[in-house]
């Protein structure tokens, strides 16, 4: 089958690779109708991680069941679903406790897999014509037979409930104010979650002007942070701080007057983190749906490549703030979000830029990677 | 009155006072029957703060009801009564959400308010005869009259809920393991708290013998960090990390084969929160009654005195880690201690080392700074 | 001063009776600006309970403040305030624990008082030009000075909440459906509520079709029970039944076919519970705000009129289902709720159907009481 | 194999019955060395429910993995395991909501499943010599290799769970008073869970000496309903009501004097559900581990039979009370719960009256269902 592999730091190709195979009794191949492109992945394409030459990247995977396995009980062949981007087993501790982006069972050895990622286990991803997903009845979420919301759906594996997951970690409730830094997808969709949660008002904060745009759309408030500090302008605007906050921006946050497409001598990695503690009211909480990682060996000095932040903890703890982190458990909120796409009352796929084949995905890779031609959010469709 | 006064870094004295007054329709004036000294009054002490000269202290205030301001509904006077060290109004948005910690009314300009405490608001300490009680109804917890328990009931004031606090911050829930780090007195309040929330195993971890033997005394297991690296003592024992994690040291953390008086030049402000993050399993909390602050003249560098620490917060993020600090909200958690120790469940006074007369506060100061002659927790009986 | 008096059962007067005086050095006076008519008015109004005559209504009060005690901090003479419905001290055992509703201190011998209720309270109601407000630090809202907003803001003292109590005692989480039974002011607000925290599917059961119309206006799903069984309509419509049910009917519902005004003779006061326990799924959760008493004068049989129910208890128990009840505690969302009306997230005043001057309060109570001329919600603007 | 079959009312025999088989690849057979007959085994004994001659009895199973079927992956031939009551698939919507006592797919139709009872699904009981286990990943809770703590470990089939999970329907919390109705094995694990989540004190109310002394035994206060009223004498020693109840009665609830036995003439079904209503406080809650059936062939009358119940439900609402119900999900605690007995902090076997030979259990079933010999709980040891 054909799928998109990683060949070298800037460079993917459409290339044949075998096609997947049932390997356990649980498992089930679905071919794919859409697989998403991350922002994450580009953290593998820049050669940002370890990742080797020949994988397989897509871990926002959406399809239809070609076959299942001898233990499938559920998940029937034609069943259309999409898949979490974190692989898990259900059984585990970590996934009984609902935490399934830290399941034991997947990844051994480590709390957390997904599909055609670096050190998540030995999932190949699913830019590519088929895919394997292990433990198919815990793994698959059926949706409605047809074609109806597909790229709605296709959100269904990261972003969607990524973003919920920046607000609930941030406990996001009726009538509160939040401040979300970072209006790239997943930021817009923490804005977006926020607003469904009821929050009364959602600041988002970013430099991009189509971003910012987006962000008003929905019914946020656009901060520009190559305008002024983000902190002050929200303070200004309100005479205090805001209940609750998201970054959406993560280890690789850059300072005012950086270009659009960052680059490593403007990070300042925890810049957002400590605008967060500087922003957020005594007794509010931070959510951060990330990324921050441990290991970055293109980090701005020895500190931010092994991921040791330097931190305002003094004034986060006379604040009396908390602070969720992680990645997210998609399978905590997908059958919901689900749901309310369903039923018209979410739309996300209002950040979903480009919808292109398969075949087009190494010159999205390169357009994305330096936000060119309004690369936002692309779907590949096999 | 006789009052407990600040004169300079390491010297108080007992000194004439004037009497406090009822100044205000809802206060109440309180005849003290004992005021603990508090671990941290020895950060005023030893001029670590920006503490001036003629501050009376004791945030631990327990006494009669001497006289009361015409507003005072259902307290009487007579009352046997314990206070939270935070004053709070109780009508303040924080207060209603039940974070009575940071009232923004007793203090104008901040989130939080206490007795006796820099920067904390004009209200005078109850290392005293007397003590002046602001918004009566609210802040006084009755007790049962007589003087039953009346070690026990007086740590209801800070310590008992400050490491009740810590449990609850980390969410500790029964069947859990937990480790606390620091066998001071909320330390230890913290591994009695966790072991009332049912917990299976508490780690405590000191490097001072006696403290470590009250942990054990109690139920929880001993781990002396002199003995090696207090995380690979506890993972060698378990297999694997714990469920929670308590930091009953904060700032003035000190490395391994540190005098137990502890001493700038052996402190490392990060040590805690770092073993924390590497000790405690993915999906976990953190729960950190602290203390830290965003102002320390001492601090052992420009970072450290301005509360900025460098954090492991890659590995925190990669292990989905969730973070709880800030002050105890005392009046959450307060009627309900109280009536384990009326029951009998709980019977926190093991942590008292010397029930004195105010007189004797100086040298009471002097020794419990330098740990002397087993100074652990000090009543005054005025 | 002008008040709306209860004369017999289905008559009052507006007449003058004394003004209220600061009683209490925590009291206030507020000039009303706003009072309105509450379903729950109708029952005393009705006779179906104790009130005796000379009760001056009204529970549902805004206004500015024209006056305080000398004890109030934070409320200023000129300020725009809105009280809850319960009267509350904010100190006692229950509103510590957020439940204003079942305040000890205001009521003596019982738990819970409100303005001008019979049983609940020595507070004179506030369908009148002046009311006195005890606590009012604790009991006033503040609200932004003029005159925007001004029915929206009115809502904030019963129904809004009240509905929003509704969905917070059923759990209505986002993505989930919901079943509201009754499309009066409460059961339309419980509708609102559970949309604005992101339900996925409201269904809205009444019989009334302009109730039925403003449901459907809203986003929610009208079912007309007139049109048959209820719960099958909506088991038909789904396939299943629902996450979360809410009654916002009470002792007063009534079976179908009944006329829209009610009447003893068609009342089944257990058949709303009943319909839930059979449309809930397995797991889910009732939020009921009721009403129900457990003394009712006018009850269809004996047992009624002690508020005695034959419940589907063993279906209830099979389904695992949980059940909140009892009446809103407001202060708990009101300046949530507020926020989100201030910002434009929510708008309530949409259930108004009159605004007239007190004047007029004794037709008003003629119409609403006969559901006559589209009466629905009135605002007495004294 | 051998195994206990119910041939007639009050007749249970140890009959030859064919060896259970690996069905599906996600089964395992366990060879039983425990299992225990449960108070609800007898609701069949007793001909009170729909259960056919020829069913295998037994839900609370333990023992050794003997062998797995082919998509099996963590749990391993030899593994110490013991089984939640309920049947469990780990995917389904409830399953994932942690409600597997309410799994859709084990048992077609209905929510829940268990093994060896009525209309529980096809799953042959573990009062043999061994078990078939679907998902056996997810059934099994390991447990440490050897035979120490075999009783503690078998009682977490269902009791200790289920005794806890009374006490979490109900939100049992620190420092709180509970009231458990009802002393059996179910009851007593109630008022323990109670304990070990910090409970300051705990009512026992029952009429069998034995148990009231259990009771006492592990720091509860017992309260003999034969001796007056049970909510009078709670209320007298306490000068006001509990925060929460714990019904651990269920529908075959006995009036004061009745005879330990029971029988039909002395059922008052509602009698606790009422009791504990009027007991417990406003704001309280009531945690209802049951059992109440739908359906009861053996009611005391016609509504009694289809499980309709008349509850005081004004004073319900009035005192704003919630309300839990529903079997135990085991998984949601068996692990935790687990790890309290390993670590030495819970030892629930003090209920275990009789440890016998699987052939002893006819005549154990016959002195359990008349309480003679002080029969309270009983393992069968194939």
């Amino acid at each position: 089958m054909k799928a998109v592999v990683y060949k070298e730091p800037f460079s993917v190709a459409v290339e044949n690779v075998p096609d997947p195979q049932i390997l356990h009794p649980n498992d089930a191949i679905v071919r794919i109708t859409s697989s998403c492109i991350c922002g994450s992945d580009l953290h593998m394409y820049e050669g940002r991680t370890a990742a080797e030459p020949g994988i397989v990247f897509g871990h926002e995977n959406m399809g239809v069941i070609e076959e299942v396995g001898p233990a499938v009980k559920d998940r029937k062949v034609g069943d259309r679903v999409v898949m979490p981007f974190n692989v898990a087993c259900g059984f585990c501790k970590n996934c009984l406790g609902g935490y399934t982006g830290f399941c034991t069972t997947v990844n051994p050895g480590f709390a957390g897999g997904a599909y055609g990622y670096v050190a998540m286990g030995p999932w190949v991803g699913g830019q590519a014509e088929y895919l394997q997903v292990p433990f198919a009845d815990f793994n698959c979420l059926s949706l409605p037979a047809g074609t109806e919301h597909e790229a709605d759906f296709s959100l269904l594996a990261d972003i969607f409930p990524t973003g919920y997951h920046g607000a609930e970690l941030a406990g996001v409730r009726p009538g509160e104010s939040v401040a979300v830094f970072g209006a790239g997808p997943v930021g817009l969709m923490a804005a977006y979650s926020s607003l469904i949660r009821g929050a009364a008002e959602v600041y988002v904060v970013d430099h991009v002007g189509e971003r910012l745009a987006k962000a008003e759309e929905i019914g946020g408030i656009p901060i520009n942070y190559d305008e002024g500090d983000p902190v002050q302008q929200i303070k200004d605007r309100r005479g205090t701080g805001v209940d609750k906050g998201i970054d959406a921006v993560g280890y690789q946050a850059t300072k005012a007057g950086s270009s659009a497409v960052g680059g490593e001598q403007d990070e300042v990695p925890n810049i957002v983190l400590n605008q967060l503690i500087d922003l957020v009211n005594p007794t509010g909480a931070l959510g951060i749906p990330g990324l921050y990682v441990p290991s970055d060996p293109g980090g701005v000095d020895e500190n931010a490549s092994r991921g040791a932040l330097s931190i305002n903890f003094g004034r986060l703890f006379e604040k009396g703030l908390s602070l969720g982190t992680g990645q997210c458990n998609v399978k905590q909120y997908n059958s919901y979000l689900r749901d309310m796409i369903i039923s018209g009352r979410a739309a996300p796929s209002f950040v979903v830029s480009h919808e292109i084949p398969l075949d087009d995905a190494p010159e999205a890779y390169t357009k994305f990677d330096r936000r060119e031609d309004g690369y936002t959010k692309v779907i590949l469709h096999p």
